[in-house]
């Protein structure tokens, strides 16, 4: 059926412009007779290719020049530990609690030091983002942890924590790149490559100088934020095909018109959507309108045969990976920066059909 | 120029056929509408994807069923400190030095017990492998590590060192599925991707299942065997991309007729070339005879200049990444599998020239 709509969580859909630029360098990029997965990580070809990445992503998030942006590997999960192994000075850290993956962070985190669970809406499912109030942070935490989007429950922050001195570290993975941040309000973001950036197998990493310090010794080499920053990403081999992608997902932003454009492509897929599942009678959203993502959008008809039978009939008319989280069910559209505006229209019209046949 | 012979020592030339089947699949792998970049890890497509690439890997390697095979991140490096933080039970290891990746390996042991260092050829800038005595042998340690192949020094192992009840780990990232080994003489086997399987960012672990246990809690998760081999290297996102490459070099080199038929090649391609050194008054290798490498084949004039307008000159001529490691200086043509027998035969030509031409 050639191309489908694919609204996977991650991994997720890539600019066609994006494939077809590696598919046709994948013999010989730019005339050097290999293709990127062939070449040195220490030639001059593939230096070009990590510091222009870097560089466009430097450009698309305003990164301030006291900030060091690191290509590495092991995903967000391997960023649960390093944050604590590296930050951790005093032992002690603050987290919210917003979902699945904010729980792996926090588990992760006390194993390094203590952790204060300033708030949590696991109370009711994750489905809201809770309200944070500044006279129950720790005033003497290494730093304040938050998810900045949760992937899974569909839900976002509108507003960043006030943390005054403590570092703000953000887990930005399935929102990164797709609304403006001011990067400067932060201590370290990190997000796995796979929903707004590229393949799996990268992670990058924005950390402010200050934070980045000696370590203790016994901490694997690996997993040391100043080993990195040293070698500007090229202490071992990098993903270099993987870097490589996100580069040139960064050259399509850019020429989308960077954060602010593809924001506004974001809030107006998403309201598309979010109408529709606020007008239908068959479907609705699962989430507090107020905490609403722009990337993940749940929804349910409240029938499980219903939802099955909706699933299996979209990915018949070519949208793909619509079913729910395992652990929510239900759908869940994820439409990231790649999805365009037609996807969602694409979408929501067959949902009204749907609903009419089905009524 | 068209495709040059890459005789760069990792990332690494690739076969052509894998590099087109990648292209042409780029925008639909297999009617599914998609980028195998951009399938959820945890689709049908992409379970079989990765469930096939281990089964032929298996098959290639003969690995017995009581042997766990794992895609990992993280690169040997990271294995460097994964071995003993999950295999150092008794505190004890033996390694053997033969070179600067041996070396890295020892120094992140020592993070987490104590290293025996039975032998090392540092003496000779690691142009030979130590003679092993058996005796020398730590009875109680929890294993025993070596390199097999040293890809900045070119040399290996012939013979495996008789390591008794004491499991024998190797790091094989230089010359896996380039000839024959008895995956049951080893405890555990780890390689980076980037020089006999596919693109930097996947590390294939091989690991006897008894070694696979419980480790201290505090160990972060991703750094614990037991944690992938439970889930099947699904338990966070894995490099998806790289593995499928994997798979498809996989498939190659058993259309090429496996190991054995590929060890056959890369000793003809070897002795090309060695065989020249032999003969040639201009060009000789600096490494023991007796333990000269099937895949790093270093050379030198003995003249810097003359050394420089060689490696110059060949780049011309479309034979590239000929540059010796910088701690060694000199020449260095790394003829991995996915390099053909007449890649060999025309740089030797190509050496036989420029000697007469530069007597």
């Amino acid at each position: 059926m050639g191309r489908v709509f694919n609204f996977s969580a991650g991994p997720s859909v890539l600019p066609e412009e994006v494939l077809k630029i590696a598919g046709n360098e994948m013999m010989d990029w730019h005339g050097s007779g290999m293709s990127v997965m062939e070449m040195s990580h220490r030639s001059k070809w593939y230096d070009g290719i990590i510091k222009q990445a870097e560089a466009d992503l430097r450009d698309l998030m305003d990164i301030p020049s006291n900030y060091k942006v690191l290509f590495l590997q092991g995903g967000a999960y391997t960023q649960f530990a390093m944050v604590p192994m590296n930050l951790m000075k005093k032992g002690k850290a603050d987290y919210v609690n917003t979902g699945a993956w904010s729980k792996k962070a926090i588990s992760e985190a006390r194993k390094f030091g203590k952790v204060n669970v300033i708030a949590s809406s696991e109370d009711s499912s994750f489905t809201y983002i809770p309200e944070l109030d500044p006279e129950t942070f720790s005033k003497d935490a290494d730093y304040f942890h938050i998810t900045t989007n949760n992937t899974i429950y569909g839900t976002r922050y509108t507003k960043l924590p006030e943390t005054g001195k403590v570092p703000l570290v953000a887990d930005m993975s399935s929102n990164i790149l797709s609304e403006k941040y001011d990067v400067s309000k932060f201590g370290l973001i990190y997000a796995g490559a796979q929903k707004n950036m590229g393949p799996a197998g990268v992670v990058v990493v924005i950390i402010r100088e200050d934070l980045v310090t000696d370590t203790q010794p016994e901490i694997p080499t690996m997993l040391k934020y100043k080993i990195h920053v040293e070698s500007q990403s090229l202490y071992n081999t990098p993903p270099c095909y993987s870097v490589y992608i996100c580069g040139l997902v960064y050259q399509w932003l850019k020429k989308m018109g960077g954060v602010s454009a593809i924001q506004k492509v974001n809030q107006e897929k998403a309201a598309i959507l979010y109408d529709f599942l606020d007008s239908s009678s068959m479907f609705k959203g699962t989430v507090a309108k107020k905490d609403r993502s722009l990337m993940n959008i749940p929804f349910i008809t409240g029938d499980k045969d219903l939802d099955a039978q909706f699933i299996q009939e979209a990915a018949a008319k070519g949208f793909v990976n619509l079913k729910g989280h395992r652990s929510v069910g239900g759908m869940r559209a994820s439409i990231y920066n790649a999805m365009p505006v037609e996807g969602v229209q694409a979408l929501v019209s067959f949902m009204k059909e749907f609903e009419a046949k089905n009524k």
